[in-house]
């Protein structure tokens, strides 16, 4: 189904019966309103005007519309600012986060959290049992504008409570950090300071605890909003829009009070700023159409994050936001939302209905233009709504391959990169883009999910490996392909005693001794099946007694496998791992293809969809006997086919 | 005429006699100084001491040099600064820029307006009425440095004075910023902020008027010092130095309550340092020399800032500023002299008299070296003066060219780029090269000054069009060229309701439905006059019952003409402007050349000058019955030829 | 002889025997302890711990190791820097350096004075006369991160009254630092502030001033300690371990004090983070080795800083800090060890005994591993004891070339570069460079250090030329060699009244009349004995009566010469220095070699070594006659010959 992000409070009120009535005539089912709208909610301290917002659900409910209700928590209004500006958060250079734009607060602000759950609580009570409400969002885009992290006092005191409650006593800290190490030891608590500011890099284990703090924060401010919302709002789902790659925080932890995952999804403005990198060659080619495989990749990251998900932004047309800003190649609307459906979205929900002349986001498109005509998105989302009409999507089944996406193995990675290219988000795009190329359908799971029923399993990298992870890690008859720096790490940010890969060891029995990382430009080869490979950034010296399935060209082993374990001690590029991969998954009794460039894949139940992301019509790889439901065996450029199989 | 900057200051009173006496040698005329002196004429609060200066002004009296008397506003004393910290400015990251070299003030500053009042009345009571003083300077290069904008809570006072009476009532002003986005509305004018340090990027419209607020304050501080001056200076000149290309305030407005403007012209710094874009293989080519068009554009900007202009400050050799510090090829101090002269400048003034051997300029060039034997600047002023005698300069006149030139199109478009690549500069300076390259002449306009009398007009970017400006646009039978994003703005930083180009649209009659930001590599092509062009950065959607006159690639119009005005809907490229320009120029009876690398042509009156920037002999486009006043038909490296026609 | 650096208090006691008798086992003599133990020392304000430090020296002594103890004072407590947080230094942007790693406090602070007057006596007490004590360390790597230069309260009293004794009064400062410039007068010395966060530069002698304070107050805190130690350990000598290249403070005046100078030999990571300038190219090729110059550079630069002088820390296997980390190639280690003893290193002392798995080093190699099993370092180390066993290393003897290496000149020339690629340490590395590639050994003398003896003297750049200098440079009979600027600057950082190169005129009779910086790609040639290079970055124009040896194409003279005096008036590169430096070395008597790259020599008493640097087997420029006393005439790759001749 699709839906529209709708700001009432930013257009006349006499617009708002045309506006519904185009909606519903445009094919749309839902309308998101109302998240930033609290200097219209409580324009003055205490006092409420719920007026507008009552007849604007009314208005959307009379044209059959359901509304999804932002709580207006991520602006808070400046009266609110002024009379407490210990919400405002405080950035690693230690400046305060003014007001004036969005985000402006901390989450760890005791007073913020108060003014939340009063703000909340009165949304939720009026609206909670409203016939038009099917569901709520909390707040919008945590973590979007690097606020995560806030380096305030207020930051502070929440961070010595949360290393309190974790550790007991400041001796179990001292020695979980090895702080005995440049005399940094506390003797109590209140002698810890945030991590940044520090003469030269302070202790990984500090950074990590706060990154894991930071994160934690997160999911109880929302888990905060959550609760009052199911006190008084029974039988709507919750929701929260995700944004692209934001590692800042554990998706998944925020999501376990949550009903359905959704995001956010801008594919030129992400291919354009390097959310996923994207070689400068790829910016070009694709600068109108994004990149073939991020929003797919993030589609199979949120739909890891909770099976139910929608798209709650998709971008309609040129935004204003990246350094370039160009318009979508015609049919794009279209292709991006038929591509998250195929991914098992719910909804796909354009951001927005029209755009807003005013402010910081004039020059961001919507359905409609400024000057109340529809724009280019309008009419290919009406497309996609009557195409859906002749079509009854199948359920999303389970993919043969899973990916284990690690929040903290990106934390990691970052505080400690030991080389400066390695970074968990480039790591998991190789493995990611090889899968995608094999036309494999994936599904991301956070460490420590179940991995039952999978042919084919990749862990791109989880130094630290928890309890559950080595549990679900056992539970699988799954291949597993295990990157560098897995189990490299103990929960404390230290070298396991047996070193890496630490506990893994003792079921595939390897030692890394010793690992380098290299400057671009040194490379290293490795040969395997025959054929050899050229590589750079991370190389590890291995010690085993198993014989090693590759090895480098100085002789020693680059690739080492046991049982259905298989481990990498480098840096594995796309090439390789398309080979790997596709090895393993074919010897697992999975189908691989040679897509062409531009040509991507995926199934949902017995469809088969094929994107088109290139400039030339190309062939799908459908069998002859392929009854085609959508499109037919050419699919045209920036397009898509769709058929039985 | 010519002249020179002079701090007898910096040396012993016994040489000054000898120095006076070696500048009429030189023949210089006029002497600017005093405009660091501030702690030499207060050295203690409320002490003054003028016995210096005023042996200093009669030693130049005495060799009949006139006076250009600076006030010491710059250069606030330490001691002041100490009593009264709010003088100083505040950076955009919230740090006091302290004392310890020049500028360190905001405008904004009521003490510093105070003392300021103090400081010139003094000045101007005792020297106003000296025979010897011609006219003064007030303050040295406002807003070098950066220092238009501060960020303190003075500059936070006047700001939100400067918005009451702009706006009248909180309720105006909120709905000219389209506060409602992101619940940024505001109660009453104390609850505004400066819009630096915010979340994320700030309202473009808090932006803007911060942008107009900042350049206004400089225009009220000038006329501070103006207004004393006057009442005490009857039937002198006032003139300021302004910088190279210093967008970030009006110049035209500053100029109001000046008499003469002037300007600082380092062509090898500014070529070195990117004041004007040049590409890298420009920087090489023109190290010695400077580039070709950056002294012309600033001495047609100055002009049209104020018809009677000075060259205030010429570079005389190396300087110590830029990255890099080359010394300028033989000629090239005679050659720049005698260039301001054919665009019209009063004076040509060096500076400095000699390269003081101490403190943060020590390595910048004067006429004469610290060992006080003369440099090679020396001679070549004292060439040009010799070649100035034989030779009476015919008043400027009209050019037959016509730039708009707008400082708020700088600030709309930095504010809000939509494409890192689109810059008000590189568009403004892409429309100058090629009239140039054309040997055009060309006057720069402000935007609402007339344009009558004008064969060709070009507005390279104006957003917003203020009422002035569309009646200058309509009393004209110029040609008119409007580039991009022309009309795209409301007053207010919003989108036009009828979309751009505004009220552009009642007279041309077109609609920008969409616009593009590509990044570098991107490329489009369009087609005119059977030629095709390439461009990149910024592409727009046209409607229009117009047919257009030239088109893109893909189908769509480039370019649109109805009766003299023409409007291109994308970024269009020097060869692309040589092309359409010259094309207009010569149908409204123009003559154009295809002039050589390096070579330049600028008229005076009956007289035609030719100056040459290359390094090989090249032949000068005079007629063959063309008389040589100086130089002949073969222009040598680095030198000029100058014709009656 | 070998050593190591150890940390007890990071492993359980009972590991403490056991790793003593390896370390004698491998055959290491000195164990560096304590450096970073002040939290286990004093766990409390005033409560000291010594008893594990106690048994940790016997366990050590019962092996017979010697031990060099550290005072703690580059990481002061928590508990100390929270009771005085003027302790702290703060950045030039203004901000506090807070605790959570190493080196968090100021040279300035009093009260951190005083604080190490207190542990520093209680440690030394208490060792002073222990028979296992060889020798004493103070502080740890002064300079490293930035942390010469505090810009804080603390350090603005301590300037102000640096200044004060240095001037007497404040109308000596401002005509020293020609503060008429600019009103930068001071009335008295509480007026003068730091010189960072000035809206534009700061005066370059104010620069200059503070910098030579800031020099000057590491010297008298490491005086501070050596005072202390000297009154409670008679008879053990005294060290502190510099860093690389780290040229913020004199390190000759912070020498005077000690009786070792030692320094942290890391050449994989200067090589990969441009401690010394490394091109791209070199930084692949030498990515596993270190650039073969950079730990040579090194030794000869700190055992001109002290006839005897250590290594202190010897890279041993990867590091963490440095971009890239790779593992060196096998037989490095050992290479990097002999280098060391080559040029007259006492000792070499590996950084560390055993790699600790928490906390910021956690990833930088040791000799042995974290799971206690030695590493590849070990190996080497051990090989490198055997071959010492049988050799006698003869004494370090004058070479024939001394280079004048002047701290003030880095300073000079990084506040005034005048051109942006003129860097002091750019410049003496061509010389560096230019004459080890011909095979030469190189001695580096301070400015004003005798030159007797030597046949050739490179004075890279002096541009302050103090009376001790000139002395030195009249006695000797070496060619002497200048580059420019030399001599270009007075004391007080302004240009001399003769015009540069100052005093040296008087001896070698030039004028530069005018310098020019130039971009890269602005080259220029030069001819000299029949043969033309080209350079760029810095030009001078040289009036003299003397016939130049050498001239541009321009004509004028590049190369002046005078009995034995040489001046380059432009910037030299390495190809340049190799010819003309070798020409006056064989001139000189002295053989010059043109060596394969990546091979290097140097020789120590009757014993010549060749260092292979390289990947291939390469041989040694050895006489026929030469007896091997180590490897032979072929040398392998990553290896060494030693010789004797």
């Amino acid at each position: 189904m699709l839906g529209v992000c709708y700001y009432p409070e930013h257009w006349p009120r006499d617009r708002w019966a045309e506006d519904a009535r185009r909606m519903r005539e445009c094919g749309l089912s839902y309308v998101r309103i109302g998240e930033f709208s609290w200097s219209r909610l409580e324009p003055e301290p205490g006092r409420f005007d719920f007026e507008w917002l009552d007849q604007a659900i009314a208005t959307l409910h009379a044209e059959g519309l359901q509304v999804v209700l932002g709580t207006p928590t991520p602006t808070p209004p400046k009266w609110l600012v002024d009379r407490h500006p210990d919400i405002l958060a405080t950035d690693r250079e230690g400046r305060l986060r003014k007001f004036g734009s969005r985000r402006h607060y901390s989450f760890s602000s005791r007073t913020y959290q108060a003014h939340t759950r009063r703000i909340v609580t009165v949304i939720a009570q009026r609206y909670g049992n409203h016939p038009a409400v099917a569901g709520w969002q909390t707040d919008n885009e945590y973590g979007c504008h690097d606020t995560t992290r806030s380096y305030g006092p207020e930051d502070l005191l929440a961070f010595r409570e949360w290393l309190r409650a974790k550790y007991g006593s400041i001796e179990a800290l001292n020695a979980a950090w090895g702080n005995v190490f440049w005399s940094m030891e506390y003797r109590t608590f209140e002698e810890i300071d945030l991590p940044n500011l520090t003469v030269t890099e302070a202790n990984p284990a500090h950074w990590l605890d706060f990154y894991r703090f930071s994160s934690d924060q997160v999911a109880a401010y929302n888990k905060l909003q959550v609760e009052i919302i199911r006190q008084y709002s029974p039988g709507r789902f919750i929701t929260h829009n995700f944004m692209g790659y934001t590692p800042d925080f554990d998706h998944f932890k925020v999501a376990e009070d949550l009903d359905v995952a959704s995001w956010d999804s801008y594919p030129l403005g992400f291919t354009d700023m390097d959310v996923l990198p994207v070689s400068e060659e790829e910016k070009l080619r694709y600068a109108r159409t994004g990149h073939p495989d991020i929003p797919a990749f993030h589609h199979d990251l949120y739909r890891g994050v909770k099976p139910r998900w929608w798209v709650m932004e998709q971008q309609p047309g040129p935004v204003n936001w990246a350094a370039h800003n160009p318009s979508p190649a015609p049919g794009m609307v279209r292709l991006w939302t038929w591509e998250a459906l195929a991914h098992g979205a719910e909804v796909v929900s354009y951001f927005r209905w029209r755009q807003f002349p005013q402010a910081q986001e004039q020059k961001h498109a919507g359905l409609n233009r400024p000057d109340f005509q529809p724009d280019v998105g309008y009419w290919e989302a009406q497309q996609v709504a009557r195409e859906l009409e002749g079509l009854e999507l199948p359920p999303t089944q389970q993919a043969p391959v899973a990916l284990v996406f690690d929040y903290e193995a990106d934390w990691v990675t970052r505080i400690q990169p030991q080389g400066r290219e390695f970074t968990y988000r480039d790591l998991v795009w190789n493995f990611y883009q090889a899968l995608r190329s094999l036309g494999l359908d994936v599904d991301f799971v956070k460490p420590g999910g179940s991995l039952e029923g999978y042919r084919l399993g990749v862990v791109p990298c989880s130094p630290i490996l928890h309890e559950a992870t080595i549990r679900a890690l056992h539970n699988t008859q799954a291949q597993l392909v295990f990157g560098p720096r897995t189990g490299s790490k103990t929960e404390s940010m230290g070298i396991p005693p047996n070193l890496p890969p630490g506990k893994l060891a003792e079921w595939l029995p390897i030692r890394v001794t010793r690992v380098e990382s290299l400057r671009p430009g040194v490379n290293f080869a490795l040969e395997w099946n025959g054929q050899r490979y050229t590589s750079s950034v991370w190389k590890e010296w291995v010690e085993s007694d198993l014989a090693p399935v590759a090895k480098f060209d100085d002789g020693r082993g680059a690739l080492w496998q046991h049982d259905n374990l298989h481990y990498l001690a480098f840096w594995p590029t796309v090439a390789f791992l398309r080979a790997y991969l596709g090895h393993l998954a074919n010897r697992q009794g999975l189908q691989t293809f040679s897509l062409s460039e531009g040509l991507r894949l995926r199934r949902r139940g017995h469809l088969t969809f094929a994107f088109n992301y290139g400039p030339h019509e190309q062939q799908a790889p459908a069998s002859p006997q392929a009854r085609f439901v959508l499109g037919g065996r050419m699919v045209p450029p920036h397009g898509l086919s769709i058929w039985e199989s």
